[in-house]
C-alpha cells in the first residue's frame, strides 16, 4: 500500500449538494511530489435485473439531464440513508419503478463506476419470481418513467440504437447472455 | 422525447476544475413542476482490454484517491483534447501505461458510467497482437502504477479479493469470458 498511497495534505470543500459533495485534495505522491485530486463523493446506489417468468427483462425509460436524452436502463436508485441496506434499497426501487416485488433475490456484484474521481458504488442484484403489486410504493415525484419488457435479442438492438447506453445496463445484458449460455 | 424532457430554466456553475465541471440546474419537469439536478461534466475516457498471445489480460495496479485504496483495473485514461479521437487516446494510454502497442484494435462498446448525474462516457477497445515497445511514451508524472498479467481465472479471484472492483474492469471480465465461450 505505502508504495502507492497518496496522502491528503489539504482537503478543500468546493460543493455540497443533495446528492454529491465535491472536494479538491492536495496529495503527497509516493515520489514526494504533490498533485491535485478532484473528488466527487456520492452515497452509492443499487441496480436490479428483473427477469420475468418468460425470460424477459424489465427496463425503465427516462430522461437523463446530464446526457440531455432519453435512455433505457435497468431499474436503479440511490441509497438514501446511512442505515439503508443495499438489498432493501433494491427491493424498494424495483417496486417503486416497476410495481413488482420479487421472491428470489441474488447478488451479482458491486462495482465503483468512476474510481478516478468518484467513490460512487453500485450494488447489482438479479430479481426473479416477480409478483405484480396492486398498490405499489409511490414513485419519486420528480421522476417520469415508462416501462419496457424486452428479450435479450430486443435489448441488444437497443444498444445499437443508442437507447441502452449506460454501464450497468450494458453490463446486465452481457451478464444475462453469459448466464443463458452457461445454463444450457 | 417531449413527454420526458426536462428543460433547463437556470444553470448555476458551482465548480470548474481541471477534470470535472459541476453545475446545478433548475429544470421544468414534464408535469410542470420544477426540480434541481446536480450535474458533473467530464471529458470522457477510454479503456483497453489488452489480450496477450497466451490469452492473458494486462491490468494496472494503482492507488485511487476517491476510494482510498489500491485497485487492479484495465488500462484507461481521459480524453485530453477536443480533437483527441477515442481510438488514438486508447492507443496512447495502452503504450503509456503498459509499454505495449497493438496491431489489432476492435471497438467493444461505449457506455455512460453514471447517467443520473454525470455525462462521462467510456469507449472500450480490445487490443490484440501486442508488441513490446523499447522506448514507450512516458507515463503521466503523477501516476504510480504496476502491471499484472492474469488469466481469466486469476482475474476472477481478484474480484473476490476486492482488488478488481470497478465497472469497466468487471465488465471486461464478463465480456472476455463470454467471448471465450462463444469462440469454442
Amino acid at each position: 500500500m505505502d508504495k502507492f498511497e497518496e496522502k491528503t495534505l489539504f482537503r478543500k470543500p468546493v460543493f455540497s449538494g443533495k446528492i454529491i459533495q465535491v472536494f479538491v485534495d492536495q496529495v503527497a505522491l509516493p515520489s514526494g511530489e504533490t498533485a491535485e485530486r478532484e473528488l466527487v463523493f456520492h452515497p452509492g446506489g443499487v441496480a436490479v435485473l428483473p427477469i420475468t417468468a418468460d425470460n424477459k427483462m424489465i427496463f425503465v425509460k427516462q430522461f437523463r439531464k446530464p446526457l440531455e436524452k432519453v435512455t433505457l436502463e435497468i431499474p436503479a436508485g440511490k441509497i438514501e440513508g446511512r442505515d439503508d441496506a443495499p438489498l432493501k434499497t433494491a427491493q424498494r426501487e424495483l417496486e417503486e419503478e416497476t410495481s413488482y416485488q420479487a421472491k428470489k433475490w441474488e447478488k451479482i456484484t458491486s462495482f465503483y463506476l468512476s474510481p478516478g474521481f468518484a467513490n460512487e458504488i453500485l450494488h447489482i442484484y438479479e430479481a426473479k419470481d416477480l409478483i405484480f403489486v396492486e398498490e405499489p410504493l409511490p414513485q419519486d415525484t420528480d421522476e417520469t418513467i415508462e416501462l419496457f419488457t424486452l428479450t435479450l435479442a430486443q435489448a441488444k438492438k437497443e444498444i445499437e440504437s443508442g437507447l441502452i447506453c449506460d454501464a450497468k445496463t450494458i453490463f446486465a445484458l452481457y451478464y444475462w447472455e453469459l448466464q443463458q449460455i452457461l445454463e444450457k
